[in-house]
Parts: structure tokens; C-alpha cells; sequence
């Protein structure tokens, strides 16, 4: 059996190490076209800050370490130009001699990844300081770059994963960085209230933000925006996402999909049953909503590498339907999330809920509690759980694995209040954040809570609406929402002639927790027409903090003050 | 309605305000028998050291806010003496004036909790300097007896929780502690291969530790054991366990379980449908056994107490089954679990498998990644998971929260392989942790790896086996086991005339991922009698390291080298 794999990252090198596992005998040949095979390319933006300090650490496999360990046959720098299907055979191209060569094949993987997407509609975009990050060689040019050319100020355009791992660490590497999107939020697995905790923080830390801007120019010292606005700056990053490599694939003929990555089955064949396509150039399947979808995701990539290796050997292979969990660091935050967001979940036609807590990641008196901000969204029909979205200083991703194994397993919000989870003060609290998020579900479902969301704060403030703020004075005093009454819970059985009859009443308080009580406290009394802001001060005060919706600004409070 | 609830604790205070949240007019009155009602009993331990500076910082609800904010009568110091089910009412005793006084009840809570066991046959256990570790009170008399007779050396007797978390504290507050266990492992809920990473590590930060002893006598200042040896010590803090508090409940002729904890059934009613019992004193039933058992912890009294609310008031009450899982820190380690251990298994008669893997953490070239040791129980025949235990400087409590969510919802093995994790190089690996468990999991279920566990390995070396290490000559040359070949995976394919045909052969490499490739090359080649040694040199040093069985004492290597 002689196997041939074009590409040798994360895909590629999972499915030859795995049969050679299998298979003691098989012929395996692995063509990269670049420098490298078996790169930590999720590694590779903190190459440009200390945390690695040697790039050549980027490399995980070296072509000797394959061979010797593995007896495969790895050839970087050579690419794989042509598929002739009929004659199960490709044509490589040995980039080093420049010479071609044929090869063939009994099976053949295709694994060539994602391209950084360089539009060029941009003007400017092929000038010598416009870069984009794919490969270690493409993060020492950056390194270079900016040592060469003593670069002070480093535009990156677009805000996903790689836009903000490459900001953060440049941020720490000393560099002014100004990072441009054309939409409205970064990090776009997030709703709009959540990202605004990350819009801060990037913003604390010094990276000028500008969502909604698109790049209409790249000129010898500054980036022209849409808007006629633009930028000095010494460097530029494209990260505006991937596009997956199919020119190779949709040359032989290889069905591509309405996605734009190669089409697989099950098994990750593609239309020709003696070619499989695993990676970020396939698309894939998602577990929630049935329809195809693109990940560029390292994890599923690996899964499916497995899963070809099983299939040629004979053992059991089937798809893993992806959920598209995702986490990263932006400074001192963490931001993971799986599942369907509001988006997603809309254009899929859910008839979801939301909730949207903010418990402690850890008992409130050990001194690295933190709020976590946790929205939940979940079927209101099947009571199923369909994704989530965590951000905090301490463990979002704990919190994120824990929902990405419920929908899984197609779990609920009985089962997600039931999760009975590791608990000491150092690590979490009795009830965890998830526990908390499936028990204001609940009281969703049941009807025991209705609530309005931080982003129609604004149009309540703005309506004259009558917001009851149920924190104690002194935290009112200290900074709160314009023209909000306030009525502490601990005073509001004495008070409750204060709440108007005739008029909708909004709660909140710092996170949600004294609201709640206040509302089941009105609601048990009569009271009809009330809801509870959910997210509270704290998510309102993220989701305004550009604005002037909240008086006297106070600093967003970070310790937990249990209420 | 009126509503009593004995104890004011986890159990007791979330009953309460849960209560209140859904019925304004009930009367809710909540005795407790000690000064404080609503502390944090699983932070107590953090006041010895300066984690927790203040301890009225110890307790979260005061008696002020429970009415202000909650309209809770809560009673501290005022202990239930007797209940007269005929009557409906309770005896109570106003331990501050003396005086009794009743108070009837439409529904009584029972949530006494447990008590620190204080073995009558040790003698002097009655003595001043002798402490247990239940409350605020507790706390503050072992930190005032420690000022105030300079005490340098304390002993702790009991290796569970509290006793590792006070040993912990008390070593940050530079007290000399010796820990004594009369089991040969501290933390029951771990196997002991595992555990031996907490003995190490308690020996590494100057805990005198003493497994398999016994303490028979308290003097005045020393301890003698029942092995005739003793220790000159100032100090005594009994940890060995707790009992449930069901005197009351006993008296009251209400039925006590095999355990020894108040029965109850799935909505937690007693024996008499106007009272349910919470928290530690009662029995609960295990999901994985389903025998009745104790657990005292805070998470399930707090569900626990939330059903009992749900259920006075109409709504859909269900017990939550336990898994028992939990997390403590032991100095630079976390330990967690879930489920079931081998000791567990072993007496359920489950025909279970183990795997215990070694993965990084995070991505080998970020400067905090450090091994993960894991270990994952399954069940032979439906492949379920049934427990696991991790320990491990990083996050062992986000891989055990993801096996509890698992365990919870019946998931199998090739659930586990295909779970889709939050990953980036900062949080964790494209395959995490327990994805690599689960794919070790499947390898044995279908015969593609054979092992033995660590605890073997003494009887393999003392009976003259064939052992070949796997790992790289330097790496051998740094410290190996006693009598073991060295045949580098990079050498194995030349080298393969070495390996006897007619004797078992055990592989072993650093964490178990190069013997993995080594078995199946042999086993792929023909070569039979092959068995991995499962943990690798990382557990052998663990297991052995206070033996002889590892030639030139090497340092337990944590970083992790790509292999």
C-alpha cells in the first residue's frame, strides 16, 4: 500500500504518523510545499513576543525525526502541482532543483490547508511591508521585518483569532499596534454584548481599535480607509481570514462544495473514492444545524486525519460533526465559546433563549476571583443546550469544554443545572458559573424570570423607561445607569410603593443575582409588568463603555462582592 | 406556610433563600447551633495562611442581610433539640440564655450536616491542644492557640481533604507539619499509583509524611503511634473524617440508612413526609453503582436543597444522582476526580479498563506547560466512561469537569475521543488531554495496545523480565530502571533482532506515546508477547521514588519534550 499525503501540518502529519501505526509496511510519502512539515502553526504570533523565544521550537517533527521514528518519507519544499486521477499518480514539483517528477499513489490525502486571504481590490496590498501569517516562514519575515525597519506602529487588518494573537503580541514586544475591522465587533464566534468586554480590554491596552473600517489602501507609511479616514503606520498584517486551498483539488475535477472547501462524505473521501480531504480545505458538517460549514481548526483537523487512517485500514471511521469550539487570549481575558451564537442561531431559524450570567470563577474571597461573563443560548422548545460564550480572567475554557461536552451528548438545561463539577474555593465555586447559567435558564423556561438584554438598555434610557437599580447606595453613589431609581433589595419590601403600576419596570443590579431576587420578590407580590436587564450594571457598563449611557464613570469593578 | 430549617450552612442557607424566591408570604425561620450561619467551611483552611487575611471575611450572608434582603429569620446559636413529628413542632435551645422554646412548622428541613470524627480509644484526644476543623470558630481557635503558644511543630492526623488543605496552609505560614495517614495513601478517592505525585509533592515542600500509621496517643507535646515510634509535636489537628450528624434525626425515630446518613427518598423526604434531610448527614445514591452512599460536599447540599424547595412548591422535584467528583490543591498540584476509582470498580465488580496517559497541558513550547497525568476507568463491554483522576500543575479540574459532564451523560469512549475542546496554545492541545485518554481507550478496546500498570513493574524487574526502554540514549543515560535495554524508537526498525521472541517484552518511553509507536511497530512486524508499561518512566519515578528502583536518581523531569 503506497500512500501519498500533500501537505504536512496538522492534518497531514496526524494521518501519516497514524498509519504507520497501523500499518508496519505501507509506502508513506509526505509533500509539503513549504519549508516546514509538522509546524505549531496556532504558535506561531508568539514568536513575535518572548513567550517563544527561538522559532526554530515552532518546529514540532523534523523530516529526520519522521524517518527515523517513523520511517516516513517527508519532502518539504516540494508541491504537489497535479492530480492524475486515472493514473492514481501525482506530479510534484521540487522546488529546491525546480525539477518535476511524478509519484504515485494507491491512496491519496489531501491536506494543503487554508490561504490568508489578500484581496486585490486593495491597492497597495503587494508593497513589501504588507505581510500575512500562514508559516514560520512567514513569521520570521514578520520578525525580520520589524527588526530591519526599527518598525514602530503596526496596523492589523482584521480581528479573528490571528488578528488578535498577533496584536496582543506586539503589544507585549513593546510595538504600537492599530488593529482595523470592517465589521462591527471582533472575534466574530461572539455576540455583540459579549465582545464588548473584549473591545475594552483591547482598548485598555493600548491597541487602536477601529471596527467598522475597511482598508481601502496600503500606501508607503499609512493605510487609507473606506471611510477617507486613514493612518500612519510602518507595517501591515492582513489576518481578514482563510481561504481554503482547492485549486489543486477542483484541477482533477474533485467536487467542491456550495462552501467553497473540497466536499467529502462521511469518511472524508472526496468524489474520487481513492482521494480523501481532511483540513482546514474541506468543509464539514455542523452538529447543530446539519448544514455545511468551513473550521479552521487544528482539533477537528487531527479527528479527521484519525478517521482516514481508520477507513484505508479497515476499522470503524466515521465523521465527528463539528460545534466549532474555539478559545483565545486577549491580555488578561480569556474568550471561548461553542456552539451557535445569537447569529448563528437566528439565521438557523432557533426559536432560542438566552441567558446571561456573571458569577465568580472561584469563591469571591480568594484573592484571583473574577467574574466570569457567561451567556447560554438554548433550545425554549427541547430544552437542549446550543451554545455558549464565556469570558473572564480566569478559566473561560473550563467552562467552554464543559458545554461543548453537553451538546455533545445533546444534553439540556436539566442536565447542565445537575453537572455536578469539581469544586474547591480555589478552582471554582459550590454551584460552578455553568451550573449558575443553566439554573437562570430554568427559571426562563419556567417563566419564573423575564428579562430584557444589555443592548436595549439604551433604547429603555432613551423611552423614559423606569429602571430600578436594587444595589446598595453607596454602590448607586459610586457610578450608575442615567436616570435609573434606586431601591437596594434590602430595602424593597418597605419601598414597594415606590414601583409604578402603570408602567413597565426594569431590574438590575451589579450582575443579575439581586435582581433576580427582586424580581421574584415584585412578581410573588402582584407585580406584573417587570424584567430584569440581564447582564446587569456590569454588562452594561461594558456594553456602554464608549458611550455616555452611565453616570459618573466608574471603573468596571473587578472583584466579586457577593450580594 | 411555615418553613424550619435546622443548620444555616450550604444546605440550610440555599433551601432559605431559594424558598424566598418563590413564595414572598412564607415564614422561614433557619436554626443553627453554631455562632455563624452561611460561612464558606471549604475556605476555612485558607485562614492559617495569608490567602484569607480576614476570617470575617469567612462568613457570606450575615443574619442582617438574611432579613433585610431575604426576609429570613435566621437564629444562630439556638440549637434543635428534639422534634415531636405528632405535634409538628421543634424543642429549641437558646444556647446563649439557656432557655428552650418551640416553634412549629408546617415543613421541617433537616440540614445538621457532619461532624468531625473524634475517636473516643485515642487517648488524650481530649487534650487543649487537640483541635478538629468545622467551622469559623473552629478556625479562629486553632489560629489564636498557634500565636498564642508559638506553636512551630503541628501534627494533622487524616489525609483527606481538610487534612492536605491545612497541611498546605499551615507549611505557607512556615509551621513544620507532620501529615499522618493510617491508610497508605492520602485522598482516598485516587489509586495509588496516582496518589504517589501528592506523596512526592507533600515531601518535597517538608510535609513529614507517615502513611500506614496509626495514632494511638496524644501527649502533651507528642504523638505516639501505634507502631510503637512517636513524634515530638505542639500541636494536634484531628482530619480523619466526618460523621452525619443524625442524633436528632434518630431520636425523632426518623430512618437512618445502611451508611449510617438519614434516608431519604428521591425529593429528599425522611421517613416522615414533612421533613427532608439535606447536605452530609444524609445518603445519597451513586449513578454509577447505584448503592447509597455519603458525600460531603458542598455542591450536591446546595442542588440538593434547591430540589427540596422546588418540590414544597409544586415543582418538578428529582434527585440528582452523585459521581462524587472534587478537586483539591496540593501545593503546586491539582488533583481532581470523578466517578469511580479502581478500588470502587473493583468492589462494584465492574469489568473495567484503565489508560493512563501523560499528555502536556498546553502546547510543549509555552513556558508554563507541564504534564498532565491522567487517568481514565471504563467499562470493558459498553465502553462507558466510569471515572478518571487527573493531577497535574495546569487545569486537572477543567479535564475532570469535561469526564464528569461525560459520566453524567452516559458517554462512551468514542464519545470522548471525538469531543471537540477549546484549544489554543495557551489553554491546551488540538487533541486535549482527555482526547488522548479516550484515544488510548479505544486502542486497548480493540487490541491494539496490551499493558501493564507502573505497580507491576517491581515484580518485572525483580523476576529478571525484558524491559527495553524506548526513549533516546541521553535520555537513558540521565536516569533509567534498574536492568532495562535501551533501544531508541529511532533505532527500533535496525535494531529489531535484539528483541527476544521467546520471553514477554515491556516497552516503556517517558510519558507512553513513543512505546505506543514502538508496540505497534513490533506488534505490526509479528513480534507477540509485547506489553507497555502504561504511565512510563514518568510514573515509574512517581511510583518508586522514595525506592530503589530507578538507577541514578534523576530528577522527575516537567517539561514536556515533543517525542
Amino acid at each position: 500500500m503506497k500512500i501519498v499525503i500533500v501537505g504536512g501540518v496538522a492534518g497531514g502529519a496526524t494521518a501519516a504518523t497514524r498509519i504507520r501505526r497501523m500499518d508496519e509496511s505501507a509506502e508513506i510519502i509526505m509533500l509539503e510545499r513549504g519549508e516546514h512539515a509538522s509546524y505549531s502553526n496556532c504558535s506561531l504570533p508568539y514568536y513575535l513576543s518572548d513567550v517563544v523565544e527561538d522559532s526554530s521550537k515552532l518546529l514540532v517533527m523534523s523530516e529526520e525525526k519522521f524517518l527515523d521514528q517513523y520511517n516516513i518519507d517527508v519532502r518539504t519544499l516540494n508541491e504537489v502541482i497535479e492530480i492524475d486521477r486515472d493514473q492514481k499518480r501525482v506530479m510534484v514539483k521540487d522546488l529546491t532543483s525546480g525539477e518535476t517528477y511524478e509519484e504515485s499513489y494507491d491512496k491519496l490525502i489531501v491536506s494543503p490547508g487554508a490561504k490568508p486571504i489578500m484581496p486585490k481590490s486593495i491597492g497597495g496590498i503587494a508593497m513589501p511591508h504588507v505581510f500575512s501569517l500562514r508559516n514560520v516562514t512567514d513569521i520570521r519575515k514578520i520578525e525580520g521585518y520589524i527588526d530591519e525597519n526599527d518598525v514602530k506602529h503596526v496596523t492589523i487588518v482584521g480581528g479573528g483569532f490571528i488578528g488578535l494573537e498577533v496584536a496582543e503580541n506586539l503589544v507585549e514586544r513593546g510595538t504600537q499596534v492599530a488593529l482595523i475591522e470592517a465589521q462591527n465587533l471582533v472575534m466574530a464566534p461572539f455576540d455583540y454584548d459579549m465582545v464588548q468586554i473584549l473591545h475594552k480590554t483591547l482598548h485598555d491596552n493600548g491597541v487602536d481599535l477601529k471596527v467598522n473600517t475597511a482598508l481601502e489602501r496600503v500606501e508607503k507609511d499609512r493605510v487609507k480607509f473606506s471611510d477617507g479616514n486613514s493612518l500612519h503606520t510602518d507595517m501591515v498584517i492582513m489576518a481578514i481570514g482563510v481561504a481554503p486551498e482547492t485549486e489543486l483539488a477542483s484541477q482533477a475535477g474533485l467536487e467542491i462544495g456550495r462552501t467553497g472547501g473540497i466536499k467529502v462524505d462521511a469518511r472524508y473521501r472526496t468524489s474520487d473514492e481513492e482521494i480523501y480531504a481532511i483540513g482546514d480545505a474541506i468543509e464539514v458538517t455542523h452538529m447543530l444545524t446539519g448544514e455545511s460549514t468551513r473550521l479552521a481548526l487544528a482539533g477537528p483537523a487531527q479527528r479527521q486525519a484519525r478517521t482516514v487512517a481508520d477507513d484505508i485500514f479497515g476499522g470503524e471511521a466515521f465523521e465527528a460533526l463539528v460545534t466549532g469550539t474555539s478559545v483565545v487570549r486577549v491580555f488578561d481575558y480569556n474568550a471561548a465559546s461553542t456552539g451557535l451564537n445569537e447569529k448563528m442561531a437566528t439565521a438557523f431559524g432557533a426559536d432560542y433563549g438566552t441567558v446571561h450570567v456573571i458569577p465568580p470563577d472561584k469563591v469571591g474571597l480568594m484573592p484571583d476571583s473574577h467574574p466570569m461573563h457567561f451567556k447560554l443560548l438554548f433550545d425554549k422548545h427541547s430544552e437542549k443546550v446550543l451554545g455558549a460564550q464565556a469570558i473572564g480572567k480566569g478559566n473561560a475554557d473550563k467552562r467552554i469544554d464543559v458545554i461543548a461536552t453537553l451538546i455533545k451528548m445533546k444534553g439540556t438545561i436539566k442536565d447542565l443545572k445537575n453537572l455536578e463539577l469539581a469544586y474547591s474555593p480555589m478552582h471554582g465555586t459550590a454551584k460552578d458559573v455553568v451550573n449558575v447559567a443553566g439554573l437562570a435558564a430554568e427559571n426562563i423556561l419556567k417563566g419564573d424570570l423575564a428579562q430584557v438584554p444589555v443592548s436595549k438598555v439604551r433604547e429603555l434610557v432613551e423611552s423614559g423607561a423606569y429602571i430600578v437599580d436594587v444595589r446598595e447606595e453607596k454602590e448607586y453613589a459610586a457610578g450608575h445607569l442615567n436616570g435609573a431609581h434606586n431601591i437596594p433589595l434590602s430595602k424593597l419590601r418597605e419601598r414597594m410603593d415606590e414601583i409604578p403600576e402603570d408602567v413597565p419596570v426594569f431590574l438590575h443590579c451589579r450582575t443579575g443575582q439581586r435582581s433576580y431576587n427582586a424580581f421574584r420578590l415584585l412578581s410573588n407580590k402582584g407585580v406584573g409588568n417587570i424584567k430584569n436587564i440581564s447582564g446587569g450594571y456590569l454588562g452594561i457598563s461594558f456594553f456602554e463603555y464608549f458611550n455616555d449611557l452611565v453616570e459618573k464613570r466608574s471603573p468596571i469593578a473587578d472583584s466579586y462582592n457577593f450580594n
